[in-house]
This record gives C-alpha cells, structure tokens and sequence, in this order.
C-alpha cells in the first residue's frame, strides 16, 4: 500500500508518465507556519541543481517540480487537516513513450511490474521511478520542519563513491565512469541530533527496524546500518560497549544517530548520457525525508504514550 | 505497538522475568497440520542445544521453552482463528532480581527503557530481553510451515563471526574471548528459495524494506543489506547490471534472495562467564522467523491484490 | 485520521472553503474500465440535479463537481496504482466568508472544531461540511464498478422524511416545512444484492459493524439498523428466528442485506433559504458511497483468507 | 481481523469450546494500580451473578471467568508492556460435543463460518458465540479503569425488553416467554459523563462511527443510534436544533453522550431451557467494556494530537 505511518502519514501517488505526482500528508499539527522556501531547496538539491558533481543528468535537473497545493493550508499555516499536493509532469514527446516501451533492460523492475499488475503499461512500473521521490522530498521536509520545533536536525551527506572518498577523487572517478557510459553506486550518511531518548519501542516497532524500513524504500537502496553497523565486525565487545550507543533495545538514548545508506549504480547505463552516472548523488534530501517522516511519526505516537496518565 | 504485519499478523507479550512470554498469530489460514517437531527444532536452536560453538551461555541451553497452546488449533490443525500460545518463565530466585536490579550496564537498554516508561522495575526492560525472542520463534516456525506450502523456504546460517569465516577459526575465536570474558558479533546469512515474482510493494512496502525492518527489529541488529549490499559499492553499473537481481523496484523477480545481517557482541560480558560470547550464533532461527512472517503478510497481501478482478 | 479501509483504502482530503476536495483511492486492481457516466449519475443525484423534491438548495445544484484526475489510471483504465482526483471548489465572494465567519449556530459543529484543532478558522471546520460527501462519491463510484465485478449491488434509497412516506406526503411537507424556514430528517433504506456467505469478520470485524461504521461516518446520521432493527423488539423469538438472516455472527449470509439509516434535520435553518430542507434527500448517493468501499475492502480481505492455502 | 483500535488496542483470541479464551491489551500506560474487584464486578454482571431477572441461564451462571494474568502487571500494577490475559474454558463432557455438533439451527452463526473458514468443526464458530465476551469484559473493565483517570465514566443498563419497560412488567414478560421456551430482545442505553470536548475525527473516525462499530461488534446487536437517533424522525430542526448535541461534525462537545443499542432474542430457544430467555440482559457491561475501548483509544489519539506542537 501506498501509506506510511501511524499518526502522522503520508501517502503518495503518481506514476512518471502520467498527468503527475503528489501526495497527502495526514496528522500535521495545525499552526505550522510552512517555509516554502526550505522545500525549494529540497527540491532543488534533489533536481542536482546547484551539486557540483559530474555527471548529474540534465533531464533530471530541468525535471518540474513546482509544488500545487490543495488542501491543509491557509496563508502558509497548517490548519491541522489533510495537506494534499502535486507536482505536474511535465508533457511526454511521442517519441519518449515509444523510446521506454522498448528499453525493458536487465536491472530495471519493468517486468516485475508487468507480473504483478498484470498490464502491458509501462505507466504502472513508472510507479517507481525516480520520478515519485518528488512527492516524498516535500512530505519529508514538511516534516523535518515539525522536528525543527523539537530541535531535532536531519542531515544527509555523500560519504563515499566507489571507493572515491573526497570531492575531488569522487569527480574523477564521476568523469572516468561518464565517459565509459558507465554508473556507479554511492554510500550516504545521515545524522540525526537533537532526538531525545525514548523514541522507538522495545519489540517490533524499534527505531533502527523503522528508520531501515523508511530509508530501504527509496529506491535502489541496497543495505543500512547504524552505529559500528557492518565495520563494527572486527571489534570485540570489550571494545564496542563502552562506545556511545544511538540506539539501545530499539529506543533513542538521546545520542546523536548516525546511520548510512548503500545504492546501487545507477541501472539506466548507456543510453545517450540522459541518465545521471550516480543518481545516489541526489538521494540525501530524500533520506532526509524519510528520516523526518518516520521520526515525526514515532515521536507523535511516543509522545502520547508518556502523557496518557500524566494529567 | 507490539504487533506486525497487516494479513498476517504476529502480536507479542511477556517479559523476561515475569511470568510468561508468548504471542498471538492472527490470520493463519484454516486446515494447516502443525509440525511440532519443526517448532521444536527451531526452538532448540534458538537455545543453542546442539550447536556446536564455543561460548554458548549454559543459562540459555537450560531456558524453559515448552509451548503452551490456548486457541486456534484442534487436534493439531488450525481452524483459522487467533492461535495463541504461552511459554511460562522459570521460576527467579531473589538474588537474580537483585543482581539485576544493580547492573545498569554500559551498552544495555535498562536506562532508556526507565526513560521512556517511567517505571522503576526492571521488567520493562525486559520486554526487550533475548527471552523475547522465543515467541517469535514459535510464530516463525508457523510463518515457515505457511510458506512451505507455497514451496517457499528460508534458511539462515552465521557467516562471519568477527574476522572469521569458517568453523575452526570461529572456535578458536571464541574460546580466546571466552577466556577473556570477552565478546563479539555476527554477520548471518539468510537465503530465500522459491519466492514467486511480484512480491512486495513500489513504494513503501518495498520487500526489501519490509524485510529489513522485519530483521532489524531483533535485538543487537546493527544493520541489513541484500544482493550486492556493501559489498557492491566497489563495482561499477556495468559489472553489477548483468548480475541476477533478486529485488528490483521493491518486489521480488523470482530469483532467489540473499541478504545479510549484522548483529553486535553480547553486551553482558564480564559478570561470570553466563551469557554468551556470541549471542548472534543463536540468532539464525530468529532471523528465519522474521523473515517467515514477514514473507507470509507479504504474500497474502499480494495474492490477494492479484486475483480481485479476476473472477 | 483521513482514512478508511485495510485493502482498498480511501483517503480524503479538502477543506469546503479551499481551493478543492478530493481523495486518494489505494488498492483498486488494474484493468478496471471506468465507467465516467456512472460517476457523473452518481455526483447529479449528490447535488439534487434531477431529483423531483421540493426544497433542494438551489446553491447545492450548482456547486462545482467536476473531476480532475491525477494518477492511476491511462485511456480510462485502472492501473492498479492509486488513483488520485480533486474537484475544485467554486471561488467564493469574500461577504461568504465573513457570513460565515459571524454564524457560530447551534447544532453546527464549528465550535468544537475550534477546541479541537486550536484554530481560529473556518476551514478546519469546514472538513465536515456537506461538501467533503462529493469526494467521497467519486470514490464510491468506482468501488461500486468494482462490486458490478462480482455481481453485487448497493442500491439507497428514501424510506421516510418526518413521518411521510410517500411521494406525495413527503413534498407537502417539504413545502410547509420551506415555507417556515424550518427542516427536517429523514430515513434512508439501503439494500445490498448479490453479496456472497462469508463476508465479515466474527469478533470486532463483523460485517454490520464495518457497515454502520462506514454509513455513520456521513455527516448528520444518527443511527442504524439491520434485518429487523430496533422495530424488531416487539417480536418474539419464536416470531424472528425463522426470518431470513443477512448476517450471522458478524458474517454475510448471501441473502440480501436491508439497513436503514437515520439523518438528523438541516442545522442551517432561516438563513435565507439557501440551505435544504432536509438535506438527507441526497444522501443516499453516499450511502451507497461508504457500503461500497466498505464492502470492497472486507471482500478483498475475506477473499484472500479464502484462498490462502487452496493452491 | 481480532485486533480493535489504533493506539490503545485489544486482540482477542479463543474458541468457546477449546481450551481457553483470553485477550492482549497493547498500550496500555505504565503505574496503573489495577481494580481487580472492579473486574470481578464486571465479570459478575455478564455471568448474570445478582442480576435479578428472570430467564437468566443457569449455565451462565456457573461458566468459569477466573482470570489468569501473563504478563503486563507487576504487583498489581500495570508495565505499559501489552498486558495478556486468559480465562480458561471449563471441560466439556463428550455428550455436550455431540448436541452441538448436531444443532444447526436457524438464526444461528455456524452454517455461515464452515462456509468462511472450510472447516467442518464447530470450534471455529465457537469464536462468536457468548463465550468470547467475557475476555472483552475484561479489557473494558481496564480501560474503565484508564478512563476514571480523565475523570470519565460509562454506563450501560436495560432500557426496555420487548415492549416492557419497568422491571416488573419485564420480569412477567420474561416468565411468560420462559414458560414457552421462547426468547426476546432487549433495546441497552448508554450514559458517557465527563468526555472533554474534541474527542473524534471529522471525516471517518467520527466519534459516533466509531461508537457504532465497536458496539455492533456485539454479538446479536442489530442497530445503534445516539442523541434523537430513530426517535428523532418526527421532529422538526426547529425543535431539535436547540437541544443539547453530545456529538456535532463527529467531534464530542462536552456534553452527556446518551446512545442506545438495540439485541435480537437469543436465537437457541427451546433446547431445555438452558439459554436465556434474553441474553441482551447480560450484555450491558460488554457494551460498557466496548465502549471503553473504544474511548480510551479515541482519547489517546486525540491527546496526542492536541500536543503536538504545544511544546
């Protein structure tokens, strides 16, 4: 299904090729003074305008993402009510249409897509393309100015490159790959402050099950890990217990968290240069997202679980 | 909440030093012939009887796990209602309970679970317990046998135990920890064979989402990562575009399904040689039931989207 | 929450004096061929157009119901994504606003929707105004193309306005009630056609109270009955028990269902006639609206437990 | 599904002729000192234990509801972990197998769960039956318990059986109907004092919708209604509008909330007199555990809701 959450909620729609994508925030508290000046530059981060990597694909650049707001504000504050919104697609050439009917490529879901929906339609695989994550990078930081008001920040950041670690070695990499029509995958990490202990619950519901869980649903996102995580495998109890721990039994302690993300190369090789070298480049605003999604969430339903018999 | 999944759901209740743990599983289908011996096997690997590692807690091999039924079976097949089951805790003797109650320890959960309930009693906290965990290996158990009629299986098995990768050197690993009251952590490897295509969701309910939120929500798991994972960062798109992929666009493609996860060292260590050197090596049935469960939910929701209009 | 339903979800969103209303409908399977007409039949009877009673406001027969659609479906037809519409409102004249904002009146909602959401605007309250029903409608619409699927039908109609019953006695006295500016009630009868044994859930899911959950959840109803309802408490048993049941135990019997639905008189009475003199007359479009949704997702549901182990 | 409400939630699970029923209550708060006799008194109510009518079934009387905690509770007080619960069913004697087994009867639910469930025993049927109410009573008498914190209570009683009234002409009703093996309804009222303002949901989660269904969740209920409700039909806007409104736009406002339910006649009538002449007699604490529930859940929603932002 295409909702996420339990109290505060979002659910999205759109497929790629179609009239547009949107979605419905549901459980923002009323009286929000929304800065639209913060999603812009969400958006545009997500576009790649302004990144100075190579390689970012132009399309995705001049891709539109101007914002329609139908419900759930008035002179730019929240009324408490749904907030619905979507972004136009912008208009499909014939020959657009005709080019992706005939590129199923290894690598791409458009075959799965066809076996579960059982139609001969690109539009339904178009549900997952990049395209969508335009709605999620609004939501998200709709949320991520609710967490502000709890002095909590969501930072995403490009850690590594292939095994390119700085700027400068990451676009050489970037410039080599582009001009083999080649792609490559990228690791992220996020970091979280201000989340104060208590957030998450202790079985099924923990914070690291729900953060992987809003996280792993961007696409091509192949791996997560928080705290020593993976690398954490060389070290002995003795040496990682007394290290600051984010989150301990599922539930925040108040520490910073610091969690990353893998993505795989971008799929889409060798068609003509339309298509970003790493589009993990521009995942981080929509890790942010979904991050601020998710942590919204947990924090209403934690919240209320503290006052319920404290009146 | 303590509940999870949507068609098939799995409630858990019990703390670890309170009177029982147990669970209720909600939407197994009518007419299933329970194998008892395969719940039994799990929960005798859980336990850790019968592995032969070095370093497994004696404590744990001696943990009661007799299953007590309360509904949804009738001569050892279900009838479509709620099965709800108990395990009943071992009597504690006062000193345990006191041990506890002064061992706030680095790397544990004790602190952040008075936080967040605001009860000086220890058993809260143990909702978050290794103990936890049997209930869901009953359910689990059931989630497989579910499965097995679809002639779908899941199979988990430690694969890295620190910087060690076979048997021997694991021992030899352990039994110098051991000697050190030391401790360390895991990676487990878990296979699912004959998962059909379509399973999962494009959106949130990706199923390597779910997945990963199904696995990261037992305790000490650090991190999830699936087909070329972490590990893929180093290959390029062309290199890794060719490979069979398991997932793609958050459904599954048929081929079979190899993740990882990655579990901390047991953080009790130092207090006389009673917990384990390496939890995780008792983890992999745990991992096989969250995977169970969650590969059931999935699969009811799918099945059921697939045949609505095709009567 | 804006939300109804666990398979085939609906989630609405619109303030009446925004700029649109409109919904979000998640889980409708691909393929489906709509049938715009019947849309557009059903919004007509939702504005009184077409309707041959005496006092339908004039203002509501020219409210705005066109639909835009935004995803989920190509050339007319479902693509088992969610399928995203709004329908704008009508500008309003700024003397509408500040009527409204002066006519706090008895039996109208508006201040509780200031102590809930803490807003000093009308637009919150105006969530539960007449005007969110046409989202709903739509919605309606197509979950009964779905139903058509299946063979079942929901038809509503009036039963009973005050105390008359008939054609004739219910517009006499909608003309002398217009004439005083006063308003009335009415009851609407609802029959359910084709719907298999097997629907509904025993315990907290039964099929009459997804029904009256779903049917209540319209503005200004104040109860509902089934089978033989509250008229039934001066028979016997010996005289009820041979009667054809449509549900047993929370569960469909394949024999036809009847409910009724009571809805209290227009609030918004000697305001200038521009309201209706028992707005309930155009209710039954949503009536069968909300048992449409209603009854597609516990089908949805029931037919997946059906299948679940019959492969 | 067996799970009701969203914050505070209750899953209930066992077969009225299998070993036990029982139920889990997740989200329940921590430091709650629970009322056991309160319980008790509730238990008695359902049982039929004091309740001076006539026709009460002896073998109602004499059913086990002691309760046998799980989990949850320490030294009587509450965890804020999901507190589970069963009662054990007594022994059933071979014979009394055998007459069920052969009584399908009209107005009965079994015929209609074999078709469900496709499976030729009674037991899953035995979901629905009186039985499983007792566990309900159970969870109810806790959130009463949670409710009297917010200084809320609820109360259910008889309010006419057939067409009797006062306790005299309903007692020489029900002797009459007892002496022909007959059987009866009864129409329940309900009083909720002290529920603040704002508890409910505009659109789908009204207040009275969800009254509705929890209370048709009743096993035998066939209608609800609440303020003028049925009775209402004759009276005009002018006459009503001025009246005290527990509920507008789906929202409480403070006032009484008064809502009556209305039960069909125990459908086993002339087996021996070993049924109730009018079970609905010994449904008013269900209707108040129900309603509880119900509440508790809306409240903490609400609660959660109103805080948010007020930090």
């Amino acid at each position: 299904m295409n909702t996420i959450g339990t109290l505060f909620r979002f659910t999205d729609f759109g497929e790629s090729h179609g009239k547009a994508v949107g979605g419905v925030i549901d459980g923002c508290p009323a009286n929000l003074s929304i800065d639209f000046e913060a999603i812009r530059r969400d958006l545009d981060r997500r576009a790649g305008r302004g990144l100075d990597y190579i390689g970012i694909s132009e399309r995705a650049k001049a891709e539109n993402d101007e914002v329609i707001w139908l419900s759930g504000l008035k002179d730019g504050q929240t009324l408490g009510t749904p907030i619905a919104f979507y972004i136009p697609n912008k208009e499909q050439c014939p020959e657009d249409y005709q080019a992706l009917e005939k590129t199923y490529r290894p690598a791409h879901a458009d075959l799965v897509y066809e076996q579960k929906y059982g139609i001969h339609d690109f539009r339904g695989g178009g549900r997952a393309s990049g395209r969508e994550t335009v709605a999620r990078v609004v939501a998200g930081a709709i949320a991520k100015q609710v967490l502000r008001k709890y002095g909590i920040s969501v930072n995403s950041h490009i850690n590594q490159v292939g095994n390119a670690t700085t700027k400068e070695q990451i676009n050489t990499l970037l410039q080599s790959l582009k001009d083999q029509n080649n792609s490559i995958g990228a690791i992220v990490s996020t970091e979280i402050q201000g989340l104060p202990a208590g957030i998450g619950e202790p079985i099924f519901n923990k914070l690291s099950a729900r953060l992987a869980f809003a996280v792993m649903s961007i696409g091509g996102c192949r791996g997560f890990d928080f705290d020593e995580g993976f690398e954490g495998i060389s070290k002995s109890g003795e040496e990682q217990n007394p290290l600051p721990h984010s989150i301990l039994g599922g539930i925040s302690t108040g520490k910073t968290i610091l969690f990353r993300s893998v993505f795989k190369p971008t799929a889409s090789i060798g068609i003509g240069g339309r298509h970003d070298v790493c589009f993990a480049l521009r995942v981080p605003p929509v890790i942010e997202a979904m991050t601020a999604i998710c942590l919204t969430d947990l924090i209403f339903c934690a919240q209320n679980f503290a006052n319920n018999l404290q009146k």
